[in-house]
């Protein structure tokens, strides 16, 4: 496992244990043995156990978890998606923690394949955005393509992506979108393409001939996203981007765009509702 | 600031920023120079601003950043609650992380604001849980309290709190909960109360027998609630616990119970909407 | 094992280590072995065996160790905790570490334990306080508890407790130890009880009055603890603290107090003495 | 100030902040301002009023602490060696991280002042050892340097030192002392010079003829140890070193050794009486 | 500076101080005061010079540095790149490794300098490689930089780059090279560019069919490069790679490719020779 | 394997993985297998493959490599060092930085093996010096060993070298190269031994006076050297320094040094030529 998500583990283990669960040492003998299942809740589809799974392990290597239903399977009430078995005192004490993981990127895969599901059949890609939590972005994004969505750049270093704010900046500079396209080309590593945000067909067709890789519609309206894809027409790619909800995703991606990116599916998560019970022994 | 928090905002960065942004890089120069405004999109309480603030430090010292409207104050659409302003790349470095601190811990306290309003006139606190993002809970639960709700358990160690699975394994071994109760009360720290989770007013009765301090009433029915408060009468306080939402919350706070935790505040948040808008100049 | 303490075995082998030992590096080959023993040189408790353990793993995770008396038990000189077996070099380069941490958490075991048997039948309990080493808080607090005391606050996050500097600051401005009480229980977490020091009758008849569930009776003459178990009369629980020595500690203990709280425990240790001796071969 | 010292007071604070100071945050508002003394209740040297200083400035920067007593001086009880002014609440959550540092190490500074005292005129220094507590050698040391003492090796690493184990070991492989220290020679870095612990009169015999160029006498009598110093015959440094005490300290150095070793300055150490007290206001 | 920039100075400082600097605390008094400067003694480009200071920042933050000559500056014997002035002991201890990075930096620019001087005047840009010394990349790769090249690929995440190895393994399993840059475009994400290395005509040719945007022609003789460049004709980039040295690189950029990588530039480093020399006073 | 080390190779890794590898995720399913060959390509002296296996390891730990010539061992083109086998992914991931290690560390045991056959059969001994590549000391003293050289002072901590620097600045202050040695002696630890640097036939006349252990002779002529080895007739060591080379570096073995440092051992390395050869399967 990653180390950068074996150090976020940590780190959750450190702030929901604090010095110590002062309850289960209070009453739960070391020799006390337990078993016990993570029941999924809601309809969705999991993403984490994983995560959960290393959670236990980092508190008890002795604890054993046995995975039913694995990462990217749709899940529905009743189900059960792993059962841990082991000291008693070690399940309650990673309990928390492996569930707050499970349920949220749970949740964020959910989210993602409804989305998914709902432009099914459309050439196009559901991508997430760099709006994640802080910290826990490469769980998050994990949890998107555990969803069937794609990811956009994973960070500022991995993409050129002219927004806005740049061509503001530039134009009261005295610079055009066109200039501002070719000083990217100039200035970047071979082995990035160039997207660039606009927001007026004026903009997307200097983009065009500017020679962008990617053009994104920022915040445009059906019609003029559809006059746009007409307007590049094949000679970039295009991508979707803002205010796009399950309500009109489908349309969106009747526009004929290569990518329609969602903030939501990892700003505004839903955590999916998993418990872990205790067999009765 | 608190060194979790620091360290959390330089791995935000960390993962945001991954060897370096490519695109501003290649566009802004060294010498360029802004001024943007965190402008408010949304209704709500703000909540994260120095967090923010601390953002811009650690890219860039010299960014200045002022803030106008304080954490707690309510905000509307239109408001401004902060201006950055220096050098241009270091302010579209940051850009991102900063929102994404300030509309996720904004949104939490947003959420509870509303709680806190839906129960307003009556003696009852809106508590958090432990449900939290993994690596974010202190942060989080300052949002709690930013917006008006108080903090539950920070941790494991700085609460008894005793909960069906740790009664269940007790149960399956022949003690009853006043056995339990008298257990926790002779193996923990002098300085630490106890609470009990209680699904039936069996076990409230056996609670207060017990001389439990805090009782919580876990999924219970309205009716329940009443019986249970009425059953308790001051010898112990009382926290609602389980499928409480804005629609109920009021209900559930008349049954005169003195706390009311929610899950939801933390572990499904909607992020507030907040841009940061570029100055032309 | 835990983590902090796992760190602190780091830093004291790197410690000890620095770029290596020179003189077992100079003279031991790799391909000599031996075996060594703790021998035990002093009377008193064991306390920290596992630490020893863990020292030697992280040099050389083919070293053996038996361990033959378990932290806990009364020990005698001429008796053998444990034995080590493996690379001469490995020993060499653990065994002031492996001693350094056994001999002082021997030394507190021991102490706590000749307190624990001065109030021998009677029914109080022999507190630890926060005047611990830095860095060894942990360590030394399982000590005290191995040699039979019991913990106070592990640290400021998990207690209340009011004490003369926080009552002079409040006093200063205007109100009484019972206003102090009443604040203290509206700021803070439902999950932990009130102690307020108390140095005067009147303060220790104000503390009930406002509530507080446990009084610290500071610097005390017997005669003034015995009035105050007396005046208290079970209505809190009380604690005894300073200039308690083995010589008065029965006589304090027989006041009826609840809690004796011994500084010294932890702040002014002798180190039990063990040394490692070398089998012939 | 040094990095590890700093990493120390860090882990210090956090293990006695834990989460935040619980009593303080509920009862002292964020602006009451405060200033209290650091008062000596007992004879003495001081050392540590530095790491003192820099736990205060780690809690909060604005807290002036003024140092009328340095480092190395004899106190007395009712000198004042430093006082802080604040923040209230600042001052409170620092108060016991300071104490712990700055009583500890003026007890290992004045023990060290005793024996220094004891053999006053003598042509000899007093050594500390490596038998100090995990993680705070450095501190410790320094502590032993200024109540006057010198420092043995820092660690394993700065010097040969062929103890009785190294001997033991190489005996029964068939090599003498001399082979040993002839090895020793040919594989330490040139910059190293070679001690020898010696117990009886032929193994110091042996290591003068060896070119020692340092000879321990471990745990001689004064009859053993006048005898090797006449043997020696200053071709040799000599150090004492095991069961000296302030009684028979002096006596030792009447031998006419180079250097007595002393490992209870740091391993029994006893902390010298200073609390922080508050001035009304 | 960036983080790990600083973590590296850290480390640095720690590995050449060790537990202090012997010498210097023995000899040089803290009041002692010096000033000392950077005198070049061999041709170059200069690179390094603000990590040098910050290794004297590190030491003592009252160290005062003054730059005179700027990194990317070409330097002669004679020149004074910086001079240094306060703590004698602080500079002394920070003279090494100031040193260490400031020749081992200013020995890749001048390197760097070197081979794309000898190709002034072509369109075609010096590149470094990933072969640079671990844990110093960010900064080796700033130095190529600054003598005037361009950085390839900072990691694997940062470019699609199609190697013999990669080739190899899907070739066995039945693929040609159109099929696997074909699959290297389908998952990737959409922002990075897609190189191919190719050995012979007959891969170049397919690499060109097969749409990749970069083609990397290694090890190939001046004849093949020729053929290669005109058999691209402009529909693709071109980089030249292996056993390229300052004697054939004009010949090599002569070809037409537009990037030559080279991997000596960081592999097979010589230090310029700087050096820090003290004024008299 | 070394705590430091360990965390360089962790550090190298992130460097060179970033947030993945592109292309190997892009092309490389998991369940592909592979098995690849150290190909010698060059001759020298292998130093590094228990690193490269490490950094295997840490990818991945089923990745089996085997080590068929061991560290110290000559070796030719055409020669395997060892091979490794496993997930095709993982060997791809760790290839880079495998070899990034083993090129250069051998590189430093080739040019010591050199130096050290320059002097066979001279009672001399070949020493490298602090002039290190930032972070990896440890590495390259090792490469330096194993290549038949021996290791100097690690750090400033483990010797006393004074050089021109200290004794300028004491010249300064009236003391001379007596007095100076006699400090060093007197305030420094007695397990270190005192070298002095010395430029002129007067300085080593007045160090051996003062009674310096070690005397090193910087950068003075052959002739020098020989007076200078005569008039300290061996009443302390010497150590040749500055400007040697492979050409002259016999003939100042013959003048009778004892010591001859190399800073090019490790401040101007060439990598050696090793390359992973993947087997076609």
């Amino acid at each position: 496992m990653n180390r950068d998500i074996d150090e976020l583990i940590d780190r959750a283990l450190e702030e929901d244990l604090g010095s110590g669960d002062a309850t289960t040492d209070a009453l739960i003998e070391n020799n006390m043995w337990g078993k016990a299942n993570f029941l999924v809740k809601a309809e969705g589809v999991l993403a984490g156990i994983e995560v959960a799974r290393r959670v236990f392990q980092k508190i008890d290597a002795e604890v054993q978890m046995t995975v039913l239903i694995v990462d990217g399977s749709s899940i529905m009430p009743g189900n059960i998606a792993a059962s841990v078995e082991g000291s008693l005192a070690s399940i309650l004490k990673g309990e928390r923690t492996a569930l707050n993981f499970l349920q949220r990127l749970s949740g964020i895969a959910s989210m993602t394949a409804q989305y998914v599901f709902a432009v099914k059949g459309l050439p196009v890609k559901i991508l997430d955005t760099r709006k994640t939590t802080p910290g826990l972005r490469m769980l998050e994004k994990y949890a998107v393509k555990t969803g069937g969505g794609q990811n956009h750049r994973l960070n500022l270093a991995d993409g050129i992506l002219i927004k806005d704010n740049h061509l503001e900046a530039l134009y009261a500079r005295g610079l055009n979108l066109k200039d501002v396209v070719f000083r990217a080309r100039q200035n970047t590593p071979a082995h990035l393409r160039v997207e660039v945000e606009t927001k007026t067909m004026e903009e997307v067709s200097q983009a065009i001939g500017a020679g962008a890789e990617i053009i994104m519609l920022d915040n445009m309206t059906l019609d003029m996203m559809n006059q746009a894809v007409r307007l590049i027409n094949h000679r970039a790619q295009v991508e979707a981007s803002g205010n796009i909800t399950l309500t009109n995703v489908r349309q969106v991606a009747e526009t004929g765009v290569d990518f329609i990116s969602i903030g939501a599916l990892t700003h505004s998560v839903k955590a999916l509702d998993i418990s872990l019970e205790f067999e009765r022994n």
